[in-house]
């Protein structure tokens, strides 16, 4: 079931990167590229979604509590399509204090002519909470809308990093499909 | 035991008005004196506490469902000491909306010279979330900061509400004695 | 609502007596009639019920902690009717034991020719678990099945002791009336 | 994190065989051998232990949920060191079908000149739950006692299913160590 939640499909197609207009967390920024070799945890939320404040935020804390940084990265990203006059980067700034969020959150670039900030609308994101996971050579393997259980996302993630573990032979990566992968255009 | 949360001590002491810049749900605003002949209930929260997400403002909704409208009256107050840039009146406005809260809710006059908004000051409460009780007559009857139980806050209510059954006669409320109390000098 | 939960139809009407096989935590058994001044929380379960287990007998505890014993009394009543090999008194004083249940409860005594107990029978639950108020003269207020919420029956039991404090000259009971409802046929 | 939960130590030590005295939702039993080539989830319970109810045997239930039966193996053992009387196989009956439990339930045997039974003596359990991971060849990986996480039991299993997807090439399994394996003395 952990096997089939994750996408085999196309293997090849590398998870597009984010666009991201504002870091917390991460002085420098954070790029797919730097996170290369690690399993990152995408974990886009809005800061005024009950499902996401409930759920999947201390999910995500849960998850960089869990495994080891140095096979796991767990990247927040805050994905806002509504409510925009409300949930500002100096709003989010004071929730992420309050709810002790400690890991890296980049604020989605708010798209132009639309409501749908850049990296969600890139991703095909059907609204928050959403949670991508992305193995070590950058593929984009599992998608999961709504409340994900631990049980679930604890068994993806450990596959994922397992694989990982099997070394580069066993994984056929190809980085010149990647580079038709351009951040506005590439569907996951 | 519900007894003995409700204060008895200084029975003649009106409950200050509260102050308030705004409201939400309640377009014509809301006094307490328009509340006279209820029991009140005022929740006093941050829309950016954790304690208040998860415990306080649930409850205040299930408080609000469980006793007739026409006895028990349940008013929030968002009264914000910290973060003030980042809960604003339009954020608020968003949180009400995304959290289905539909009890009438004043947003705290903020005080000048302090982060301390006029309420807030004058109700001398400690923190968010916080939780009022006042009876039918404007008395100030309990005063819960954080947490306070279901089953607790239930008899506290309702015990106010008994008393209100009783009659008049039998509560001594002297308006003479509540005159001195002006909104920013009464203490709770 | 708290009030309309309570039955006041027939107030002249006699909670039963309980028909009790064995108790625990009450060396010397218990009767309503000793707990006459008393408003009394009669919790009906089965130790393998699982709605019991995680919500019944942990609200009847809570009961038991936030109101004064000398106000309420709370006796749990094991009324079973199914899995009567399972859930007999020696497997139900090791449930007490690992569930910490501290307050008095009796053993339903087995009904001769059904799997009903007689005291379930005589105040026709439903099943459980079952919460039955009984007010400080003895007369049967509330009956509820399923889960009730805490902030209901804080009110309720409040309302009650609330009730009890006007003194008896409002209550009017009828001890004539009450004889005539024996164990087995009164109903509720 | 979820790999240095998994004991890598004596790779070569098989799990001892469990010695149960009768079978739930298993017609005809069901032994580790049995097993092989499927990750075996073990979950110690009685029916009486508090832990048990609220944790344990739901989360069971999720594993089983969660992972496919042809790679993952549930099996709950009734562990029952206290209480004896009342935890009796007939008792359990009545538990596993009141709580929808339709993974196959061995029950421990009981000691001979002790209340601690066979299987939890041989695996020195040190209480109720206790969760064992085997994994696919039969060796004992994890040993958990008490409230074990869902994010890091799935985790766990989903990585011991990962290893089992490498092939046996990799795993080095050496029955002639394991003979010397028997259920009185072999210790976890």
């Amino acid at each position: 079931m952990s096997r089939s939640l994750l996408t085999a499909a196309d293997r090849s197609t590398l998870a597009p990167n984010w666009n991201v207009q504002q870091w917390f967390n991460a002085d420098d920024g954070l790029s797919l590229q730097q996170l290369r070799g690690r399993v990152v945890v995408l974990h886009a939320f809005q800061m005024l979604c009950p499902g996401c404040v409930s759920h999947g935020v201390p999910q995500a804390a849960r998850i960089r509590e869990t495994f080891s940084p140095e096979r796991v990265a767990v990247v927040g990203l805050h994905s806002v399509f509504e409510h925009h006059a409300a949930m500002t980067p100096i709003a989010l700034e004071a929730f992420l204090h309050e709810y002790r969020v400690t890991f890296p959150v980049g604020v989605d670039t708010p798209g132009t002519d639309t409501t749908t900030p850049v990296t969600m609308a890139t991703y095909r994101f059907r609204g928050t909470p959403t949670l991508v996971l992305i193995d070590a050579v950058g593929r984009l393997r599992a998608h999961l809308f709504g409340r994900a259980e631990d049980l679930i996302v604890g068994a993806a993630v450990a596959t994922l990093v397992s694989e990982a573990d099997r070394g580069s032979a066993e994984i056929s990566f190809h980085p010149a499909d990647a580079t038709g992968c351009t951040t506005g255009a590439c569907s996951a």
